[in-house]
């Protein structure tokens, strides 16, 4: 298993930050390609582990994993979606409604396995360095591990789903979270038929990539006009266009 | 430029694989060892698509980067931490306030390069797929982006700093954010001297990382016991020891 050591400050080798790109690229929300296989274990630890490695405000590691398998369980998360998917579906008419009941947005029952990753807002006592002037710091601290865990999934071809239409009291209630804790991702995964080349909601038409250029300021909000000290930034940028 | 395509559901080499957890188990929250020498161009447009190639809630991807490179700006933002700084110090007595006084908890001045990575609340209009029952997933998918910016300057051989000890109104009037939109990251980025092998907070001494196996749950909060079920997996997570 890798290990926390580095080399200095070295970059990696080429092949190396290949390999790293390609699961940053071809990471992507699974909700309907999920095959039966179980993951093994030794797999799933390493994709834990690489969760637990995200940094995390005063090192405060506020995460928890609870992995779900009992079909009892995965049975009532797949109740509590449909009760909020049902509502989320009103807010849409005519052909986007139709659109939106045509997408299938979560894997829970396919997936063999489930995990939600929950934040402990107590963890570390009042005082943790570096969460006293922005207090979501540790919610965000969950979401970058949230992302190892996507990713390190992704390279050992693993799909993640991410069902983000739940109510989040109803599901503290059905895995017995505590108060102070919240459940930041419930996440489905298991290995997959294919990843797909693009994010399914770009396939289905329901929305576009943005320009990267469109999102990328200089010095301050709003001011897209790179100044002579940018050099040739924004030009490579326009030409990420894919 | 690596592109969106993916092979298929195939599994990334062994050194492909390989490289990917040298950006996993390598990434630092580095303060203190920025150098001066400029960030190419070319690299951070590499970063910022790995930061754009997050998966976003409903397709939202409400991220901005605003790049800082002028020094007017950057002692701004500087004199914002040392006043934010003053008051978190004043939590800690004694020997943990000596501690606390004693490290370098941002590289504002020193890194060549500041990306402030916000969240455009209203991205989308009203109804953006999947956000209904939990409104703060747009923050998360922001968080998301954060951490694959921090792991691709990881894998590019550059240092990233989170400097989270700020306050957020004197910050969003700094760089002239509005107020639908949240500056979720501020980063510090650069060339270093060297990734240390540990996270800084560790050596300090100020904490320690947490035995992956006590924050694993099976089926839901609390139940540490591995059911059947679940076979070798808690023997192997806790042979990760560190």
């Amino acid at each position: 298993m890798p290990r926390g050591r580095s080399n200095g400050a070295s970059r990696l080798s080429r092949q190396e930050r290949a390999g790293f790109y390609k699961a940053i690229f071809g990471r992507r929300d699974v909700r309907g390609h999920f095959r039966p296989n179980p993951v093994p274990e030794a797999t799933l630890a390493r994709i834990l582990n690489a969760a637990h490695h995200a940094g995390s405000v005063g090192f405060m590691q506020p995460w928890n994993f609870i992995l779900i398998k009992a079909p009892r369980i995965k049975r009532r998360i797949k109740k509590i979606f449909l009760e909020a998917n049902a509502e989320a579906a009103r807010a849409y008419k005519g052909s986007r409604r139709t659109l939106y009941e045509s997408l299938k947005l979560e894997g829970i029952l396919e997936a063999p396995v489930n995990i939600c990753v929950t934040c402990d807002r107590s963890r570390g006592g009042p005082h943790v360095l570096g969460r006293s002037s922005i207090p979501e710091t540790d919610l965000y601290s969950t979401c970058c591990a949230v992302q190892n865990l996507w990713l390190a999934a992704r390279a050992e071809g693993i799909g993640v789903g991410w069902v983000s239409i739940l109510n989040q009291e109803t599901l503290r209630k059905a895995l017995k979270i505590p108060r102070h804790v919240v459940p930041v991702a419930y996440l489905c995964l298991g290995y997959v038929r294919r990843f797909l080349e693009k994010p399914e909601l770009e396939l289905a038409g329901w929305g576009r990539r943005r320009p990267l250029d469109e999102l990328i300021y200089f010095e301050e909000w709003g001011r897209r006009k790179s100044p002579a000290d940018w050099g040739r930034l924004e030009k490579l940028v326009q030409s990420i266009k894919k």
